[in-house]
């Protein structure tokens, strides 16, 4: 049974090229496009920092200004070189890879602009993945600021591409969340199809919920560790409080990291729903669907969530053969490297996790974790 | 073997005469005390709001200003009338319960007055533990705008009142955070008398969390089965960072609502430490406790998640051994009632759930839960 990891990301070279690094990549600047993050003045934008001067990529609010090496991500090779990936594979024997973009996706772009960037960017995807074939599919980016009618058109393009599994979305949305009407066209859209939205994380949390400080004497850790996954949290579940699921009940979506919190707060989340006056009034308490139900029908987890605990509640709500295993993948490196052909870190703890969480005698679910659930579920011709 | 209850809030009449409520019982209004909730401009305040112009608690900032019925807690005799508390008891079961003020305490007090007020509530909730021998026990209040020496002070006087077993503290400490070094003092106080800290969320988290419209259109969901816990786990993870653990290695805490969401996040939270540049530079990495001994051996999680799910998760962090029944009453009462006698879906729920949990033969881990636990935990002679 192979290994598949769902959760990995890549900057392609034109994504680069055009949005994010001309100042890298100079001799190859499209220079139509002025919108560069390093233009932006505020996040998502590219900085350099000294004492280094290396670019570094800022998306996440508690990192506005940028003030020290502590902050942002700096962006290397590993970021937009094809081979870097395949090499990481090969390391932790990952046989596919279904890469998706990074934040901020294209979600900062101009929305005349939207619609071709993401037409190029998907393109360059599936030619990525046609280079290595077999061992790289891939959730596509939408242009989030383009008319519904262009989005739903390149999840139709989409449809067509030999390597193309589904969409990449952050919790934004079309920028005002995600039970926001005007996604109905596109979740209609994406259940038709059949593709998979793949729900990640964007901005995190304002940096005021860290505390007076922010929490920035803590480097990255707060949030990162607690935002991200509440700020997925949140916006599933406005997606399932607005009804979503109802309308769309063959609706699939793949959360990262584990579903943010949702497995440990679903029992909360329904006993909230059960005794809110304002639901009941509405009459919105009784004819719905329980997270629970959506949990098992229309939500898929992956395993990027680094404890055998975790593990165990993401596969108690989702069950055994919809959670996958992810790398986050360029993210997360080992901090000191002795060699380079180093297991990371990150990786070996979700393995680890994967095979503590079953008993001896469930080898099969281990094997689905690890990679046939998504060959089944996101139809990865091997 | 007992059942406990050690997440129930009261407010004393002579909280609700003093500080929340004088003109619902304005007979004996103590008009020494100028700083009452109705006379705040900002929360936590008490508003009569119409249509019934019924009185009502606002203490999470995503309800200012207030609007509807919908925002608030209407505020009834079982906020303040122990019978309602004996009778809830009764109904459920439940032997003991361990009381607690809930928010805002007495965080919005003048430090001036502050050291004073929570004597006279301690005291006073000392005597309401007393009329009822047995089924009652408590966690006081503490004064945190007063001075350290004052905190310090109540809570060695704390430690000698019958039915005192530890304190309940919010989220921000004495305004600053649970990191904040102004608690060290506190902390070892509390170290030394062997004394829980009941730490318990309070104003939520800022309402842009939710989204563009704060969610006010899901009622209290959000903040209340999202925010609340996000906030629990913001707290005891700025602990856990900030060392608190290392320098008090005997200080117990009990978290509310099994840990807001800390059983599933620990082992993201201990991968994001030890990925962090920053903290690697500043050697904080390797000479420290981890979460997990931390859960073991300092941290107690209630039992209040709502969810099979969760509670096996609270269980796997913490052991069956250190997991305590609680119910959050008055909270989430039943939203229509049948008859006075019934039971509650809430407290159904965690029942349910701690059941569920374990296994047949394991009706030991269940009673521990139930009950057992705290009898031994924090000394509940019966």
């Amino acid at each position: 049974m192979p290994i598949v990891d769902i959760h990995t990301h890549v900057y392609p070279p034109s994504y680069v090229e055009r949005m994010c690094l001309p100042f890298l990549l100079q001799s190859r600047v499209l220079i139509e496009n002025p919108v560069v993050l390093k233009s932006r003045s505020t996040v998502p934008y590219v900085r350099s920092i000294p004492p280094t001067n290396s670019p570094r990529l800022f998306v996440l609010p508690s990192e506005d200004p940028p003030s020290t090496m502590s902050t942002g991500r700096p962006i290397g090779p590993e970021y937009y070189d094809i081979a870097q990936k395949i090499a990481f594979m090969d390391i932790h024997n990952i046989d596919i890879s279904v890469i998706s973009l990074a934040n901020p996706w294209l979600d900062f772009l101009p929305s005349s602009s939207a619609a071709a960037a993401a037409e190029a960017l998907n393109s360059d995807l599936n030619t990525i993945c046609d280079k290595f074939p077999g061992r790289l599919f891939a959730f596509g980016a939408i242009p989030v600021s383009a008319s519904v009618e262009e989005i739903v058109s390149e999840i139709k393009r989409l449809s067509g591409m030999k390597y193309m599994r589904g969409v990449v979305m952050g919790t934004s949305g079309l920028g005002k969340g995600l039970d926001d009407e005007r996604l109905n066209g596109v979740w209609a859209a994406l259940e038709e199809a059949g593709q998979t939205v793949f729900l990640h994380p964007h901005y995190g949390l304002p940096k005021e919920v860290y505390g007076p400080t922010g929490g920035e004497e803590y480097g990255f850790v707060l949030p990162l560790a607690l935002g991200f996954p509440l700020e997925t949290t949140i916006a599933v579940s406005r997606m399932l409080l607005s009804g979503v699921w109802d309308r769309f009940q063959g609706l699939n979506v793949l959360l990262a990291h584990s579903g943010g919190t949702l497995p440990f707060l679903a029992g909360r989340l329904e006993s909230c729903i059960a005794h809110d006056g304002k639901l009941l009034r509405e009459g919105k308490i009784a004819n719905r669907r329980t997270v629970w139900d959506i949990l098992q029908k229309n939500i898929f987890l992956d395993a990027v969530v680094y404890s055998e605990v975790g593990l165990k509640a993401a596969v108690d709500v989702a069950g055994a053969d919809r959670v996958f295993f992810g790398t986050d993948h360029p993210f997360f490196p080992p901090l000191e490297k002795n060699g380079k052909e180093e297991e990371w870190l990150s990786v070996t703890t979700n393995y680890k996790a994967i095979k503590d969480a079953f008993g001896p005698g469930e080898m099969e679910k281990v094997e689905g974790v690890l990679g046939g659930n998504a060959v089944r579920l996101l139809r990865l011709e091997v």
